[in-house]
């Protein structure tokens, strides 16, 4: 049996101790971790307090592998990560070309002139690796010491992601022998945790020993994780493939995509597949199904765009909707979004149009139609239909919710 | 100079160092402490491991004033945060009447009867205080000892912050005497960091000692935290608004404003104050930015909607842009943008437009116009204009950068 990687996480920051903002980066950081076999032992926060930093970066050294430090590394005085780990490692600061020439890079990018505050960003303890920060102005710093391995990175999460994605988890791969652990993501829509639960149970309970299954709901969506572990990739690969394989067998409409698949992404795929054009008409999503639909890289070949009528006048002048209609059946109908996935489908001239329109709240409820009553429409030259959705009451919630129905109706409809 | 009350937070449970769930708790608690004048000094999260929770608590007795523990109390064997405390303060789990009572009338307002699981529950260590669950089976328990208090509650957020507001905060401010904390945040946009550390270095030099300045920078945005500390609240209120009143005096141009203040609903606000209807052209910004305006409640009363034009078709046929303004100029071009901006208001009928038109990468680039390259657009009945921003590589930052640099364009152009 292999021995474990176990890794400390330290966030550093005064903003986290007085709970202005919360900690995403330990949370991410474990996760990925997680996925390449090394085991997070225990997290810290502590302020921007050189004792304190000095103290818990004895304290980790003591029981872990690896240990993962972010936050404290922006150009102003308040922020001590830097110094504290010169001083940590018996060393000094100096220039770091590679640093300095990353910086620069990255101003001129921008079509700006390095600061002489930026220009000190790129003094790092003479005793550590430079790791490129290609999203922002602090470099990382990699730190080796009797065997173990010290990790600096910035504060803001996309940045400090880029970094572990690009240089440090590979770098970790590298370093240590790790068992091998392969995880299969099974991504499902259209059906709530304790039914898919029992639907799976059989399935479940004959797994074998070396599979581990873990529900991860995330609004509207669940994510099975397999996760196997062994000695042989290739056996555990094929193991796994037959488990998603039964899987399939069960529950064929819920089951959307595999590992990185993304709903908007599977549904522009088959779009494209099928050579279809596609525009949207939105009053409760308010944009987000559009820009759902547009953070897809190549979106534009398939998506012409959306019309957000946020007032009935909009619905009626740009989109065609009958006055009639929202008169007799209101803004939030069946009637209503018809209209409207038809009336945006003409107007752009496209094979599809979808729409929505709802009460998204937290007011604007009746007592016919509560917060959380949303419709939402579909228009092709076959067919025009809509489907009622009963949400809750948090709004950005209905919103989100609202584009995944639309996204999970435009694929069964392609589908089948 | 009063001495300050020092806090350690300890989060217990393996679902936190897995990453399977975010630790939002130690950030709640931290806010409500702060707001009674207790500093967290660190934060923790340890596994259901028995000998790390003791090496914790030894720890933190050490370095704090008030230990506040949560999670780990579940009914299951794998929570194991009560035998550890007991164990920890040498004392035995006896049944606690008041806790067996409070149980009992929890499952009896369910119409349950209380399980045997749920009634081991209420076995508590006999050197602590029961503190009650109003909304849950775990007790909470006080324990006091060499004038340090340690505090344990359930991990499940409602019911600890339930517990926390009513037992656990009246409890510590009865108990300390403690001094007066204040924040005050200034918001700030349309400038870096480190143009903005040069800008108010002389100001930031001369705070006096009883001030502490951060900064908090957000994607495009940065907060400026002036934290005061001292025995007169009143003294400390006038002193902030005194320095925020100087900042004013150096930055005018760029606090948009002050604690909760968002930068959308600001500019709602003053769209709503000058009586002025909106609706935009969108093109890089995909939607997100009708999303970030109908985030904020009740912008129906001045938003009538958006065009998202994703295809140059839409933004002929539609928005009315000349063809040959796109040929002549391309797409991403101040001329496109103005006449979106035009076009808009236009049709909308409202009283501004704007727009966006940019290559928000990854790819799309050329050498005249490289991937970060952005207009955006504004138009009224007296003017209209362009505006160009040159971003970075990252898509989804690039468009919410862009949604940023227009509301700034709007509050600038109707405060000016």
């Amino acid at each position: 049996m292999m021995e474990k990687i176990l890794a400390d996480i330290i966030t550093i920051g005064d903003e986290i101790l007085y709970g202005q903002i919360i900690d995403t980066n330990s949370q991410w950081i474990s996760t990925e971790l997680d996925k390449i076999g090394v085991s997070v032992f225990r997290k810290t926060a502590v302020g921007d307090n050189k004792e304190e930093i000095l103290k818990i970066l004895k304290e980790s050294e003591q029981r872990s592998d690896i240990i993962l430090i972010t936050g404290g590394l922006g150009p102003t005085s308040d922020d001590i990560t830097k110094p504290a780990l010169a001083e940590y490692f018996n060393s000094k600061l100096v220039l770091n070309q590679e640093a300095l020439e990353d910086v620069t890079k990255f101003f001129k990018s921008k079509g700006k002139d390095l600061s002489e505050l930026n220009r000190q960003q790129a003094f790092l303890p003479d005793v550590c690796r430079f790791i490129s920060n290609k999203s922002g102005t602090a470099p990382g710093m990699w730190f080796e010491k009797n065997g173990k391995i010290l990790i600096s990175m910035p504060g803001v999460p996309f940045e400090m992601k880029a970094m572990m994605q690009q240089e440090v988890l590979p770098k970790i791969t590298q370093k240590f022998t790790m068992p091998v652990i392969l995880h299969k993501m099974v991504k499902i829509v259209g059906i709530g945790e304790s039914y898919l639960s029992e639907k799976i149970a059989d399935w479940e309970h004959n797994l074998t020993s070396d599979i581990k299954l873990a529900y991860l709901p995330h609004l509207g969506e669940i994510t099975l994780r397999l996760t196997a572990t062994g000695a042989d990739k290739e056996e555990l690969r094929l193991q796994l493939d037959k488990e998603v394989m039964k899987l399939r067998g069960i529950i064929p409409n819920y089951i959307f995509g595999i590992d990185d698949d993304v709903l908007a992404k599977v549904v522009g795929a088959m779009l494209l597949k099928n050579k279809l054009s596609i525009s949207s008409a939105e009053s409760c999503t308010g944009g987000y199904l559009a820009y759902m639909l547009t953070t897809i890289p190549g979106s534009s070949e398939y998506y012409w765009g959306s019309v957000v009528a946020y007032q009935n006048v909009v619905k009626t002048n740009i989109l065609g909707v009958e006055e009639q209609t929202i008169n007799e059946y209101g803004a939030v109908s069946e009637q209503t979004v018809k209209e409207m996935a038809e009336g945006v489908r003409k107007k752009f001239g496209t094979d599809i149009g979808i729409s929505s329109s709802g009460i998204a709240g937290p007011t604007g409820g009746t007592e016919e139609k509560p917060v959380g009553t949303v419709w939402i429409g579909y228009s092709d030259k076959n067919q025009t239909f809509g489907k009622k959705l009963m949400l809750g009451n948090d709004r950005d919630i209905n919103v989100k919710l609202t584009c995944i129905a639309i996204f999970n109706m435009i694929r069964q409809t392609l589908g089948s």
